[in-house]
């Protein structure tokens, strides 16, 4: 089979942990254990997030030189960089004679007239108190959210829509390589009217960038690995139940949590719909479980809804 | 014919330039255009230099938390992520229907038992005064070298010993992809006691890498591209002269800069020497012209020895 992973921001640095690098290389050993049975048997490709990356990279520039803070396309492709480093490096460590591994950088194409350019949405960096986030809005023009009792910046989150490196992803797969790609989401790059590229100041959400780069690979499965242990109706409320399989049709008529839950649905269903694949929503260490449909939530176009318990 | 070129740190950004993103993408574009004729007709591998890049990542960890300074393998993999993607769009750019191009991350392996270790000679970051230098020296635990009259962090730079992506470098550029990778030298990565491996706080010489990439390659070329026009003898003297040709043989008679023309003419010899190529040193600007004899300086195995005049 030929398997698409994304590994969520929160599946590689914990809510609240610092942001050490001893921290996130143990938390991508971790990582790499649950991969490791794919590589073993599976074409895999991962994809992970960057938000806690990211934001710390915005934190450390604004610390030395507040009026040259690089943008985000930059800042992205740093964390690309870096996080896909450390899961490639800890891939060969599980396997060292195994399959090749290649960490490639990725440009996804957004549209410059996305409506997610007025409406920034998506919290990078840390929590804030009121006050800081009310100093920092004003200080570097960032957009804030409040984030349960704190607050985050916020910054848009466009639709991804085109992959320029698809052709050698696609070559490497072919060829048995272990791929990396696609990392918080892909460096966010528009068309100038003349045609030429250029880096943009947003975050692509990695699920759906995760989704697109299932559907043009033509992946028999797309997994994203989170915290959550599967896909709950009715979340936060005492009639909260964790799906156990659903269609994508049926998924429609439930809600979830903006910038959260409801991005994944959505990666789920696009997915599922465009080209008959699998899809599936759990936990990191539940990763193989996930697919055979003995953990989290699968989610395909034939199957009955079904909850846990 | 199959050709590595490495771009000096210097070809990317000019000396005393400050580091914003506008001035290396600037910079980026006018060496994208001086390879364009490479990309169109040969088989092209790009590396790149990071010195003043990863410099920076210091200083802005530092700023942040001083106490959290990321180690240099982890700068020099988020530098490969912004450099690499920098060139790889610019490169687009220029022929957004031409060739495909891949950015990959790259590990190169350091014997851990490297006197490099033990006396650090890789200047890094910007300059300082006297009294700057010392303090971070004393704060950071830096090594410190004077640079004329003034005073630069110095690390260790190891020899590269091993590309761990060597296989997947070929397989695409035996595709006809144009490969960047082993940016800032590679990521400097050290096998442990145990087989696996871990990042190592060191800068591996760019031109040293990328003779090690030329010659697992088998490339036919390795071009170095810097600020200088040729290589000199007697260099800061009245009798200094630029280099036309030479052998390898020859050129060893002669003493170079040790960390800026010493080690190019190393990893040209080296090249040479073991594979039977020919290399070539000279400006960004005339990187066609090298390859032809027309300007910089061409290491051969049976060339003898010219001077521009």
């Amino acid at each position: 089979m030929r398997i698409v992973i994304a590994l969520g921001g929160n599946a590689l640095l914990r809510r609240e942990e610092a942001l050490t690098v001893e921290n996130q290389r143990y938390n991508i050993q971790i990582a790499a254990k649950a991969l490791a049975p794919f590589a073993q048997q599976h074409d895999l490709v991962i994809s992970h997030g960057n938000g806690p990356q990211v934001g710390l990279l915005a934190l450390q520039g604004a610390a030395y030189k507040p009026d040259e803070i690089y943008p985000l396309d930059i800042l992205g492709a740093e964390t690309e960089g870096m996080i896909g480093y450390l899961i490639e490096q800890e891939l060969i460590n599980l396997h060292p004679d195994g399959r090749s591994c290649a960490t490639l950088l990725t440009q996804i194409e957004v549209d410059p007239k996305d409506p997610a350019f007025k409406h920034p949405t998506k919290p990078i960096g840390p929590t804030y108190s009121e006050v800081e986030a009310k100093a920092l809005a004003r200080e570097r023009n960032w957009s804030i959210t409040q984030d349960g009792e704190s607050f985050r910046r916020v910054v848009a989150s466009p639709r991804p829509i085109r992959i320029f490196e698809i052709d050698v992803i696609e070559l490497l797969v072919k060829q048995g390589v272990i791929v990396i790609c696609a990392g918080g989401g892909g460096i966010p790059t528009m068309q100038r009217k003349d045609g030429s590229l250029v880096g943009v100041e947003a975050v692509i959400d990695k699920d759906l960038a995760s989704s697109l780069l299932a559907r043009e690979l033509k992946a028999d499965a797309l997994l994203m690995l989170t915290d959550v242990d599967a896909v709950y109706t009715d979340w936060s409320t005492p009639e909260a139940r964790a799906l156990r399989c659903i269609s994508p049709q049926a998924i429609s008529e439930f809600a979830f949590a903006p910038g959260s839950m409801a991005p994944k649905v959505e990666a789920a269903c696009e997915f599922v719909e465009q080209s008959g694949g699998i899809a599936g929503i759990g936990q990191l260490k539940d990763a193989a479980a996930i697919l055979t449909g003995d953990a989290g939530t699968l989610i395909t176009s034939k199957s009955e809804t079904k909850w846990w318990k």
